[in-house]
This record gives C-alpha cells, structure tokens and sequence, in this order.
C-alpha cells in the first residue's frame, strides 16, 4: 500500500473553488459562540425567546436524564418513545391539524413530505423563493417540476392549467430571506379550482403567526383541510431542534410507511423533543408571546426605513436590509458586531436573487431601548450609499 | 371559499397504497414505547450501551441547561457554539482525520458529503447494499451514477476504468441490515488505481471497529488519508444524536461552503453535542468497550446458528436471521416480544434485497445469561422451516 504522503488528493478542485469564493468575498467560516455573551442576538431564529428559558432547558434537561441522550434507532424500530407521542399529539391540536410526525430536523420533514405525497406523474409546483430543503425535495422526487415566480398565484394557476393529472403546490409560507408571508388564500384558491395538494412549509411563521401563533396555515383559515399538508421546524420558535409534518391523519401514516428520512433516520433525540414540548405548552399558556414578536419585527422595521435604510416589510419576525454586495455585507455585519449587535449576513448562494443582506430577526422579549440602540449601529455602520431605499435594480426578488 | 368538508382530497390514491401494503403485510405502525421497559432491548444502535449512562444523559442535560435547547439558528449564523468545535475536534483526532464538521443527523451528513464532493462531470460508484441516506445523495447529485455489486471491488474497478474523469467510490463501512464489512483495503485499492476518492458511511463502525473504537477507516489504515472521507452519526454507539463528516481539511471547509443539508439546517442542539462528547470521552477511557461490544454480537451469532438459524456472521455489532416472508417476520418478532424480548424486523423497502429478517444488535454491557434468555426465546419462537440455513435463494444480497 502506498504511504499517506504519496497519495495524491483527488480533491484538488477543491483548492481552485476556495480561490474563487475568496476573490468574490463568498467565503464562509465558522465562528463558535460562548455560552454567555455580550453581543445583542438579532441573528437566530429564537423568535419568541424561549431556547434559554428556564422551564423550557429544565424540560430537556430532564427529558435527557429520564429517557436517554438519543433515541437509540429509526422512529419504526426503537426510536418512538411515549413523549414523541405526546409532542405529535399536541402540535396537531395546537396547529389544528388531523395528525403529526415528527422528524430529526425540518430539512427532513420536507425532504420527506416532498418525495413522499409525490410520483413520476405528479406535477410539483414550486415557488422561486423556496427553502434549499423544498428545492432539494423537489430534486429528489420523480416528479416534474415546474418553478413559479414567486409568491405569484396567477403563474401558479397557469402551471396547474396545463397539467391534466396530480399536481402539489409547494411554497413557504413565510420566506426566509425577506420575510415576506406567502399569499395563502390565493394560492389555496388555485390549488383547489384544479384540485391540487397545498404543501407549506411554516418554519418561519409557527409560533408567530395566526392566533396565538398556531401558524401561517391556521391564520388563514386552512388548518386542518383535507387537501394542506404544513411543514415546521421545531428549532425556530420553539426554541430545540427538529420538524414536523401536519396534516390529513391517511398523509402522515403514508409518512411512517414511505417516507425515506422518516424510516432510514434515527428518531429526534428525547431532550429536543421534551424541550420543544415545553416551549409549546408556554406558548399556549401565554399566547400573547406571537403578538409581541411580530410587533418587535415592525418596529424593527419602521426605526431602519426611517433612517433611509432599505429594509423589508416584515410579515412574521424576519426583517431583510439590501447591501451593495457580499463583501460590503460581510463588512456591515462586522462592523455592527464589533458594536455589540449580531446579524445575520446573507450572500449567494443562500439568496434565490443573488442580492446580499443583512438579515435581522426579531425577538419577542427585546426592548424599546435595546431595539433602537440597535438600529442606531445598523444605520451608523451602513457602508456609503449602501442599504438605502431605491427604486433601481434589485427591488425585486425576482427569480432563481 | 369552500367549507373544508366539501373539499375533495387530492391524496385519494394513498388509500389504495395503504391498501396493498396491507395485503403485502408490509404496513407500518409506530409502538411507541416507554421510559421504563422489562423489555430486552436487542433492536436499538445504542452498541456500547451509552445513550441512558449516567455520565451521557448529564453531560447531555448540562449541555441544554447552559447552552439552550436549541442551536438557535443555521451552524454559520449563531448555530456553532465552542461545544461544537469541540465535538469537532475531539472527533477528528480520536478517528485520526484531520478535520470533522458536525451535522443534525448522519443523514444530512451524507447528502451533504455526496453532492458537494460531486458536480456533473463526476462518476459515482455506489454499492448496491448502501444506506438510503447515501442513495438519497447520489440522486440529489448532479453526478452519472453506477450501482455495483454488493462488497465487489472488483466491480469497483471496472467502473472506474471505464471513466476517464473525477470518481468518487461510496461504500456504508458496515451495511446496516446485515452488519457485513466492506472490504476496505480492496476498495481503496481499487480507488488509488484510478485516482478516484473513497467515501465511506461508518454509522455503524464508530465506537466498534479499530483500535478502541476508532472506526472503520482507522482499522484499515485509511483514517487521514488525503483521498478518504468518512462519515458517522453520533446516534449509535456515542448514543446522543447528529452525524459527522471526517476528512482532509480542504474538504470539510468545502462543506462548509458548499454543504446544502448544513449551510441550510439548524445546527444540533447543544444536549446531543454535549452527550456524544462525553460519550466520545468515556469510550477514550474505557477503550475495551468496542471489544465487548463485537465479543457479544459474535457470542449471538455463534448460539443462533447452533439452534439451525440462518443468521448473518457480524463483523461489527449486526446479526440479521433470515425470515421466509414479510408477515411471517412480522409475527416472529411479536412473539419474540411477548416473551420479553424486543428485536428489529426488516422488510421491503428497507432492505436492498427484499428479504426479510429479525436484525438483532449487540450491545456491549449485555450479560452471557441475557444473550443466552434471548438466543432461546429467538429459536424457540422460530416459524416453521423459516430462519433455518440453507442454500436456496435467497441467500445472495443480490442488487438493488
């Protein structure tokens, strides 16, 4: 056998990939957090604060010490305890659908609903602002699929027009670069007249949106109906990990039985499930929680466009802010944390129109005080003519 | 808008799905099971008995009390905190790779590994017995894929002669239903002939095989080697929950930049780094735990097979006995059950040949008088004729 040092790398493209990602200022680095620390945290999606609430971290704290650090195996075989059970049961009640399963993380849910409620002779209609995970569902399945404009019901129509057979509309329900909600009425509307599925993912809008934060699909009226099939992340705002498909009680046994990253994955750890069992209990016990985040997000909003910035109209709890480039956000988003304030800085490829922002996220439990001291940073480290309100190019999110 | 009762459901064809899996006996229900159980468990991963050690579930709640239950956001947002880099690099250096990039769950460790090492003008030769979080992968790829002969270097070759261009070989270390090895030192043979990369799945190899546990790639003389990658999860023998690539250094910063499943997924929640670290620890400490735990799955295979069963030979902690049909399986694994003993059965579509079988795992703090009690309620509850050797069909995986 040959020595280590002898062999050569067949990675060697990877080298001429890292030269071009620096030379676009594209690259990425990790950079690990402390425990505890002084930095103002308007970049995670914690959106109604409750990751570090203290019932919440002693209920997975607990759920560890009394169940396991893992589930030990796939859902079907060893990987199902009685508090997933439990976790289902109540967020198909709170979200007002037949039934839940719960998933190791929100990119499986959809990877799993997804392939799973489509085949080769399904049209999969999917919005052009869509989460990697739908795209990478789409890819994965054996159906045809068609890219709309987004949040575009009329192109959704004409899609499902010149399809004759099974078609499933796929969208956000609230996007994660801009925040903007998807018109769900409409959509639902022309999912019906042609009599196609409704599939949403809610990563953004459960626990903010609709009544209590029961969701974007119960906000609109749509939880709960034979033809919607919502998807969620239980790492947002109920602060652990994991995700979740809702919907018809006949989709989700099809799910336990044909659903590959349902099957072939191990079963969410306990303390995660515990954890976000906790925070969805709070939540009903204080529903209030919603209201506040969404509030925070428009005040956000309000304080950064009348400072000349050019930041979106938040829907939910995410608010977006144009930077002139990759490198000038990258830039923007260090000169703010070196005043004490962390934001979210997105670059291609995690934008559908190659435009940079900042992304800001706002939390239920921030402050008047700590909201416009924030805003002053934001405003005050804005590179020159950068974020500002124009009607030139890159106003629209245009398509992928 | 219409009243959801006067809505037709789109998902009309599931019902008739439903019922031919019935007919099939190939319908899949959840058990979820509870805290406490006088079942003997020998269906879980849980190899070196960890997941519910008094040092892993507290390390692990100690994690969720001072980190939070959640991750917070995506690993190159606010999602990596130290205990991630940590994690990182304790498992870098305990397998002997230069690098290590945490993950959720071991399956979006390999669609991530798959489809950023690929793009369209790569080959990938996959085994026919892989995961399916690897097939996943390959189709998600933009890569021409070859599916080869189950453990054939051979055929490895071929395919890899018959292209000119990059190559990347994917191979589960262990296969998962029936716990056979792959032949290592064939494949990287094969793969340095041709100048080709070598992916590897050790989910089922960590914390069993090599030197202490060290892995696959580490036992075969292959860990940080520039021309292997391998990938694990931490929800076997480490007991928590998440997956993990290794490999050369340029390679894990490539998946930083270019891993969809991690530059779009919430980062592992704090209580499952925590645990899979102290798990990592005491398997440091405690090295003979991976002999144990191989000694066991060899003791049950040795007792099945003189009870006349056809059980598979473990080169790691999997010992599969065949069953004549799904249902038949099915029924085995209820008796087994109801006489105290909680074992895996595989059917169609989990297992890459059709064949269906009780998969039994080892776990290494099992007593000779417990793999004794389970060896008997096995043979005893036996269906006639089926499990017994024999040299019909049946007996070669075949391919997928």
């Amino acid at each position: 056998m040959l020595t280590v040092n002898s062999i050569p790398s067949p990675f060697g493209r990877l080298a001429e990939q890292d030269r071009s990602r620096r030379a676009a200022g594209l690259r990425r680095e990790l950079r690990p957090r402390p425990a505890e620390s002084a930095l103002l945290d308007l970049a995670g999606n914690d959106y109604l604060g409750l990751a570090r609430h203290p019932r919440v971290v002693r209920a997975g704290a607990d759920a560890c010490l009394r169940w396991g650090a893992g589930a030990t195996g796939s859902r079907l075989v060893t990987g199902s305890t009685a508090l997933h059970a439990e976790l289902e049961a109540e967020l198909a009640d709170f979200t007002g659908f037949e039934a839940a399963l719960v998933f190791a993380s929100g990119y499986a849910a959809n990877l799993a609903a997804v392939t799973a409620l489509t085949d080769a002779g399904t049209l999969l209609v999917s919005d052009a602002g869509n989460h990697a995970s739908l795209i990478d569902g789409c890819r994965l399945s054996r159906a045809r699929t068609e890219v709309v404009r987004h949040a575009d019901p009329e192109a959704v129509r004409k899609a499902l027009a010149g399809h004759g057979g099974e078609a499933v509309v796929v969208s956000d329900a609230v996007f994660s670069v801009d925040g903007d909600a998807a018109p769900l009425p409409a959509l639902a509307a022309a999912c019906r007249a042609h009599g196609a599925a409704l599939l949403l993912d809610d990563a953004h809008g459960l626990g903010v949106l609709g009544e209590g934060g029961r969701g974007s699909a119960h906000g609109a009226g749509l939880a709960g109906a034979p033809d919607v099939v919502c998807t969620a992340t239980l790492s947002k705002a109920l602060g652990a990990q994991g995700g979740v498909v809702l919907g018809p009680a006949a989709v989700i046994d099809h799910l336990v039985n044909a659903g590959r990253t349902f099957i072939f994955d191990t079963g969410l750890a306990p303390a995660a499930a515990g954890a976000a069992l906790e925070a969805l209990r709070l939540l009903r016990a204080e529903p209030e929680r919603a209201g506040q985040a969404r509030a925070v997000a428009r005040g956000f909003h309000r304080r950064l466009t009348s400072r000349g910035l050019d930041a979106t109209a938040p829907d939910a709890c995410v608010v977006s802010v144009r930077a002139p480039s990759p490198q000038e956000a990258v830039d923007w988003a260090a000169r703010c944390r070196a005043e004490g304030v962390a934001v979210g800085c997105f670059r291609p490829p995690s934008v559908p129109d190659g435009v940079s922002r900042l992304r800001l996220t706002a939390r239920g439990d921030l402050t008047g005080r700590e909201i416009g001291g924030a805003v002053d940073v934001i405003a005050r480290t804005a590179p020159p003519g950068g974020g500002e309100v124009s009607d030139g190019p890159g106003q629209d999110p245009g398509r992928i």
